[in-house]
């Protein structure tokens, strides 16, 4: 055994011991050091960098790692082992988190148009507006030597005369504070409670004259972004907004090595851990923060997620979804309570979970789709989710068809190399001038505010403007030369939008032959899925009626650009449209009301699932769209390449 | 500030910070090191003894204390105030507490007999012997690509094929660790369920083979003993059996004194954890080891106790109670569950609590009227709990009336200098010869056992021996003299049972003027309730049928001596009857009967409660009973001195 110290970048250091041959990465994860492992320990993202300080370290050295960073102590954590004594230099992830954790500034319309939108829709759609949760205010009789009726029947018999309901549930957190609260009120309180036409459930009681609002929780647990709203139940109103990253991605960036990371001992409660105490509770915590809300308030909570995230977020095993025959252990449950698993809101608080479909389809998409309302239309419609993964939808008011595809992260800026959420600093929107090769293009944030990376969407913009300046091949591969185009000593080209000197970082903002295949691979995915699922049902990409665009890309998706590449088909641009984070939406509309909610799983048992990799045909179509546009040139006659 | 060291007596420290003047008792509680004081820092009962170490303490010296003791550095921790740095030796509270704790050997029938009579009497009385717990097994079909449903459904399904109930509610324990355990019992498992016309509970899943044996637990909270079952569900057996003190007993011996302990911040949390954390879940551990059984298989408890002991039990403020107009926070509550308050036993776990009927008699006595089948009875009947405090329901098949007096800790031993529960080494009878006035005496244990101290039973013998041998005057002091009786300094006298060299202790066992004048206090407080209660209903004491009485003074209670010293009425001896812990009892039949669990509701809903403190005759009542046997002698005909 040899010890192992990690030491932490900006302070403070967690000693373990390891045995010979060990390896550094699973050694950091069993001692909960975070590093961050997007691939999961494969030696292909070169994410999980530390510094060799002192001792010995028996190392690879990858791509990731130049000659002169080698000399600096730089090693890959999943290309060491143990082979002595050592100390390494391991960033400090809590912090890292923490920055990644953004809170919207809700002065901004924008930031909750969407959700007066759906509010709207599903109005519109003939569903009602209301849930379960209200606030009940009761004044009883003070006791007395000739009335001493306990606490609770004098509570309960006020609440059924108040709304005529026969059975009132009191739970052990609401009995417990109920002397106290009843005598510092002078008998005179406001319940939060859900009324139904059986029974009103009491979460809370407090003082009649404190000012009340019913908080709900909405998340959305995205494999790479989680996503979370702070709501007024009553009114519907969004009281704070927050994002961050999922803490889950140091065992993995794909759902696939979390399972896996799962079958290790602990391995349950370090995924569940990643997500709820790393990254959900923080999350709360800073909204309720921004706000002076008081999360106990929080009274019910919506969660949209894929499969995979909603097994691991409940701590159940999520093995079977990875192995034949792929089963979940749930689509839908009700059983779910803030105390089962430790969300720092009400302890009673249920939790509801818009629905899951299948292993590869789950409440992400059943809740996306609900806002798409393409159940509600006679049109047909195709609802596609760029997340970690793609989902597409396709159906209209009679029928569902759903399916997943491997995408992987590059619409939400992963396995690109200077990739990016769609935050402060990411290119969002890019032309490139086809005489100059100089680029021009819109960063989020303030003005001024100077390019880090690039979102999803910005990628489309510069894949296609590289494409249509004939700068790269159908291929992706670098064609002539030029000032921004370089290539490395492998013969790697890439083409640079901002030299370090105009970036917002420290080094250049580019793109790379290595990220254009990947985002290649990604389009492919998305396009060959759309072909093949419409293909089953004897439809052609041409008679979509309506596209609806959903995910992290990015609101500043250029349609016309993502039909040059090829990912979306080549169908007029105004039947495109983008309806933003609609897992969010959706879970959103669930949570504020009970028929919207109702109506969600009675569109998840509507959907057919159909499984991509059971169709023969669904390869060849890939290889096929693994092209700029596509092979068969015919199949996007509108995209032409610029004249110089 | 000063520094505080307490030192344990086997070792071990804690040291505290005090301001000077601070009382040494409350830095101790403050600490969370527990000193006992039943008294609870009133310096009456001697028993919060420290020893001084070094430093300077400010104690009051005390009665409690001799000189000696004084010299060698004894000290009362309540008399005592911080004046400097200090270092107090205190004892090892936690491993006396756990050598009080006692799991009886089942092989005796004698100690489940009486399980199996209240069994017997119910089903006698038309009440049926069944609960709804049960065992489902199920047999599923194995997954395939052609039969996808999730476990939860499938396993839901099969549920409701097999039972006809429509709907299956899996919490979420169950739900997490569902897919493992379909899996490697290849979906042939065994469920334990609640099952009620309604639905079906699930509260565990398990492989068919597994031995399963559904585990109830029974509590009888007193203030003074906490006593617990562990019983299979299903035939209703007696698993174990065990007993301990209440740890709650450092804060003090009754129930006001506790009351005012949780007003102290975090006064709650520490009586709760005193009940919970130190008695009731060390105790379900003892008695589980003791026969092999996994406490998680325990899936429902059932709890009978006085009204606050049940709230503090909960965590829930006591302290209306003890407030006019007295008002308890519920009678009857269905609300709580294992994991609400952390007992050591299923999380699901539902607690059913017998209900109370006013702040003064609560479950332990509704539970006990349960069993006494007094409300099955045209006859009218007398029960009475000698509990902390004394309890009585008068009534019969039409009607029920209670009270409730404050007797004081002496019928269990307490207040009294060697008195001790029923357990190994106490006196339970005792006979004096008139002539030599030497004691004959039964002991609790294996022949042999020397005695230690006396239990309530014992004490009755005793004091009424003496006062038929005419040593001691109807008011309970000493008159004449002998090898045995002696006289302190201070004049007291006492009548020594054991000396030091007969007895299994370090000291004599005796019976001090104290103790009878506290002994008589309590017995002249039963009697003068019964008189009051009866008198209210215009009945005399001689027209009571038959007299229950329960309680943990001893099943070698000599009735005719209780009403020789002036206890019981003066009726004939065969209507009296002893029917031990019925407290426990009760509970045993709530959990093992669901009609029986309503019945007891039933019976406490007709019970009514007298408040005797506000009948104007009860304190003329209770001084003419503090006497023996009476100051009417007229109402005791049978008792007639020994002749000599």
């Amino acid at each position: 055994m040899f010890k192992v110290t990690f030491q932490f970048e900006n302070g403070g250091m967690i000693d373990a011991f390891a045995t010979e041959g060990e390896n550094l990465l699973e050694v950091a994860r069993k001692t909960n050091v975070a590093i961050d492992a997007p691939c999961s320990g494969n030696a292909s993202c070169g994410k999980c960098r530390v510094k060799l300080l002192g001792g010995v370290l028996d190392s690879k050295k990858t791509r990731h790692i130049s000659d002169e960073e080698y000399e600096q102590g730089w090693r890959l954590a999943c290309c060491s082992k143990i082979s002595g004594e050592v100390t390494v230099q391991v960033p400090d992830i809590a912090s890292a988190y923490k920055s990644r954790m953004k809170v919207a500034d809700l002065s901004s319309k924008d930031e909750v148009k969407i959700f007066e939108n759906a509010k709207q829709q599903i109005q519109d759609a003939g569903i009602e507006l209301k849930n379960t949760m209200e606030i009940i205010r009761v004044q009883m009789e003070i006791p007395t030597l000739d009335d001493t009726m306990p606490d609770n029947e004098r509570f309960e018999r006020a609440i059924k005369a108040k709304t005529g309901i026969p059975k009132v549930r009191l739970p052990y957190s609401v009995l417990k504070k109920m002397p106290q609260v009843l005598r510092m009120a002078g008998f005179k309180v406001q319940a939060v409670v859900r009324k139904t036409d059986r029974d009103v459930f009491v979460y809370d009681i407090m003082p009649e004259e404190e000012q009340t609002v019913i908080g709900g929780l909405v998340v959305d647990i995205g494999t790479t972004t989680v996503s979370a709203l702070i709501i007024d139940m009553q009114s519907g109103e969004v009281l704070a907004k927050g994002s961050t990253g999922n803490g889950q991605i140091r065992f993995g960036a794909d759902v696939i090595n979390r399972i896996i990371e799962t079958q290790k001992p602990g391995g349950h409660e370090r995924l569940q851990d990643a997500i709820i105490k790393e990254t959900i509770n923080p999350m709360i915590h800073e909204m309720c923060s921004s706000i002076g809300f008081n999360s106990d308030h929080i009274y019910r909570m919506a969660v949209a997620s894929n499969t995979t995230m909603n097994h691991l977020f409940m701590g159940i095993d999520a093995d079977p979804l990875r192995m034949e025959p792929y089963i979940p252990t749930f689509f839908k449950t009700n059983a779910l309570y803030a105390s089962d698993i430790g969300i720092s809101i009400h302890p009673d608080a249920h939790i509801i979970l818009a629905p899951n479909i299948g292993s590869y389809v789950g409440g992400d998409i059943t809740a996306g789709t609900m806002v798409s309302m393409i159940w509600n239309r006679p049109e047909f419609s195709l609802f596609i989710d760029l997340g970690t993964n793609g989902e597409l939808v396709f159906g209209n008011e009679d029928f569902m068809m759903s399916c997943a595809c491997s995408a992987g992260p590059a619409f939400e800026g992963g396995d690109i190399s200077c990739g990016m959420r769609a935050t402060d600093g990411a290119i969002e929107a890019c032309r490139i001038d086809p005489r100059t090769m100089e680029p021009s293009f819109t960063v989020i944030g303030d003005e001024g505010t100077r390019p880090v990376g690039l979102c999803g969407s910005g990628i489309i913009d510069v894949i296609s403007e590289l494409y249509l300046c004939g700068m790269i091949s159908p291929k992706g591969k670098f064609v002539g030369e030029g000032k921004r185009i370089r290539h490395d000593k492998y013969g790697m080209g890439s083409y640079v939008l901002a030299f370090e000197e105009e970036a917002g970082s420290v080094k250049d903002v580019e793109i790379t032959e290595v990220d254009i295949d990947n985002f290649i691979r990604a389009k492919g995915a998305i396009f060959s899925a759309i072909r093949t699922m419409l293909a089953s049902l004897d439809f052609d990409v041409t008679m979509i009626d309506d596209v609806y665009v959903a995910g992290g890309i990015g609101s500043g998706i250029n349609m016309k650009n993502a039909v040059n590449i090829g990912m979306l088909p080549d169908i007029p641009i105004e039947r495109f449209h983008y309806i933003g984070n609609s897992s969010l939406t959706g879970a959103y509309t669930m949570l504020l009301s009970t028929p919207a909610e109702k109506k969600t799983y009675e569109v998840a048992r509507n959907m057919t699932y159909m499984e991509l990799s059971t169709v023969p045909t669904y390869m060849d179509e890939f290889v096929a769209a693994c092209f700029l546009p596509h092979t068969d040139a015919s199949m996007f006659p509108s995209v032409e390449l610029y004249q110089k």
